[in-house]
């Protein structure tokens, strides 16, 4: 399918600041980025990080004052829904060397705590059909209450409070996943058919040599994201990172379907 | 039944430090005290706590260097089996003064923040039902593991970790009953039938008019039972607080059953 | 002085609830309460907790939808300012049993956790010097921020963040003066020339024989605070604990100082 | 300088596990390494994770019972004492891309929670300076104590506790210096001179264009520190990662200066 994104930041920074902007789709082989264009006012000239852009795009600004961004893009998503049912989960030591590191701990997901909760609980289960379980299970027990979180909530505490939005989902499914050995990597994007739209927040667990995307929260069907970059956590996807104090004033978010006939003006 | 206590504690102070010992049973209607006999090597004359015996007996010391506290007592449990199902919960406006602050969070029991959890786990029991489905799922789902938890182990930690102690046992229920507008209770004790020996810690919730005694790891028959003391949690309740650095050498508690005809000396 | 107050709340209950209303000024030795009223909206006959007056006055209500509450007083303080410079700090055995438990860690004053800190940092003095060093560190160190901290901060957290509001700063006062063993518990008050009014929540240090009244954040002058009550942190002395979910309207609080004479119609 | 190194490992599985070795040290341009051998009893036979050796050298196992480690190498170290002082901080869009993530928060070094705590403690310094300071602070604040933190303790934690080991004295470091927009990473060292010897942990920031050791426990100079690898945190340097449950044994590091001359036979 093709998506139309259209996405809209309005900030006020306290003073100069350096940010880190994660809005640029990336370019890989289930979602081909047609073309896009990143405007930043109020800034110096932007500088993409150029060099390491496997786990996404990213591009660093300096300004102070009022910033705005606006980001739109056209991207051809080729993928089918994700089935996790019989995916075996690899041997550790078949993991190649990148996929090692998404199995640790980190800021927002604390799996080694989770090691008993996830034997107990999800132990009868195996690979592809264990992550299915845990999913069904944040799916099941957590209420989605946008409000009910901040920036320093992590997987655990999402566990207690049974509540949270997209990254708290997120957060408590990688934690899980590599309670049990499996890696896991959130993912920034945009969602086609998410309700109200905005930056989502999703997962990739590892299995049987590849990585498969999986929406804890159930909002938004996996055929429909256009990933902007992966990372060990929201540390390192967040849309926009502010070296110092920033107020919000407004964001939106468009995601929209592109008629491809009809875009190409192709009559039928 | 008759109990025969006998609890004996050796520990070294870093340096000389205050001592605050709950190590003696508390004179209470369903538990009579025939006798009993605290001495404390290695600090001056002990000054027990007097005038608030309501939460327990407790006793004050000052020492340094080796530290023994040997106690010994004889006490009568006259307690049936708790029942909790079928009880209902109190009105909060018709709690007793003294039992409205055993609704609210302590250091160890965060009830705050499983408001959630406990409604979609629990929500559709009603007062003593809730507290025996909360207990069932705490046996249910945690591990009893010695060494599993520390001092700063509280209710939320256990709740993601599945594995704890008695005291983490306690914490959790403390906490899912609190959050769910029901007092409760910690009490430190002697239990009879603990197996390991050692100190236990159980809970009292406050239904219907009086507080029930509830064991979450089901390791001993509440009708075996000699409170120590009561508090909001393991912070009130530790058998032995040091104000200062100490070392633990030896530890030792015994609670024999006492064969009240032959211990009267009637043939039988 | 003579103080007059005026509070108003309005907040909408999600569904009904029980609401604990700590708002009524306390009588006490140096706060002589003249008069006062409080007239709740939306709520069933109100319900005083009788009979523990001496942690503060509280009343029970429960009612739905949108309520509000408004609290009149006339109250004359009798109070010299506070002065901590040469105080001695009591031997732990001879506290009152009352305050024995002002010297543990509570939900939000993990005491336990300060022990090394307290005795680096502030080990060289003594009593009430000590607490005054603790206090002038607090108001040296820490950023008052409104919005900064939230119900689940703790003086840990505060401790960390380097920012927070009067509860976070009282919290931090009353984890390190028990970590060096000074009994310390929370104050929720009302305060002349807090600016902007609200709320207040300040800390009282047991220190010779007697508990003494000390604001970290050095906002309002101690002889003009107005007690509504006391307790181990700011669990126990909420001006409004919900049982439920409540969405806050408005919040009004005005302290003002009555010109006696005037008021008792005396010329001059 | 060349070092002599020998480390061993004694531990026992509960069950059968995969295991992730960090025991070799690294060739890079600064230590050479001359010959080494890692010899793992009780696994199925060894496999080096190849193709991203830029972060250290690491091996997976597989095996059960009792497993022992054995590493010996020799590693000539040429690095001249780091000097902090003057050097510049990088401009953030002017870091490599790989450098990027050492600027965020991870599972134990919470960096977003200290940024008002460093700006108002170390706000007047700047890069190398700044971090010399941050070292002399903790160096000068904290108690170096065997036993006082554990696998859960964070850089936030050991801020509140004041104490820990070299593992915790590097993760404050670490969120120190990435709160103040400087990158910093974890090291898991071979530490010549350090006294109990023992596997080591510092820290490396990043500095006009380069990682510059730093050890904030003071224990080891920089100068004889042979590097086995460098990730976010503890997470990424563990020198022994099981994927089960293990118990330890016993442990034993051994680093000695070399006599080169006589090592090589050169009569003097």
């Amino acid at each position: 399918m093709r998506l139309s994104i259209d996405a809209f930041l309005d900030y006020t920074l306290a003073g100069p600041a350096d940010l880190l902007f994660a809005l640029e789709v990336a370019q890989m082989h289930d979602q081909i980025l047609i073309t896009d264009r990143l405007i930043v006012g109020g800034v110096e000239p932007l500088r993409p990080i150029i060099g390491d852009e496997s786990l996404g795009r990213r591009t660093w600004a300096y300004g102070e004052g009022r910033i705005t961004a606006h980001y739109t893009a056209t991207v051809d998503i080729e993928r089918a829904p994700t089935v996790l049912h019989g995916l075996h989960a690899d041997k550790l030591k078949d993991l190649p060397p990148l996929v090692v590191p998404y199995l640790f701990p980190s800021r927002y997901c604390e799996a080694d705590r989770f090691e008993t909760a996830v034997r107990r609980e999800f132990g009868d289960e195996e690979g592809g059909d264990k992550v299915q379980a845990m999913a069904d299970w944040i799916r099941g027990h957590l209420d989605y209450v946008p409000g009910s979180s901040d920036v320093n909530t992590t997987a655990a505490d999402t566990y207690v409070s049974h509540s949270g939005v997209c990254r708290d989902f997120a957060h408590l499914l990688i934690a899980m996943a590599r309670a049990a050995g499996i890696p896991a990597r959130m993912v920034g994007a945009y969602a086609w058919q998410l309700d109200p739209p905005d930056f989502h927040a999703v997962v990739e667990v590892w299995l049987e040599g590849g990585w498969h995307l999986v929406d804890p929260t159930g909002l938004a069907p996996t055929e429909g994201i256009a990933r902007i970059g992966v990372g060990r956590d929201a540390t390192d996807i967040s849309f926009l990172t502010v070296f110092g104090q920033a107020q919000f004033n407004h964001q939106q978010v468009r995601v929209e379907l592109v008629d491809t006939d009809r875009s190409l003006g192709v009559p039928r």
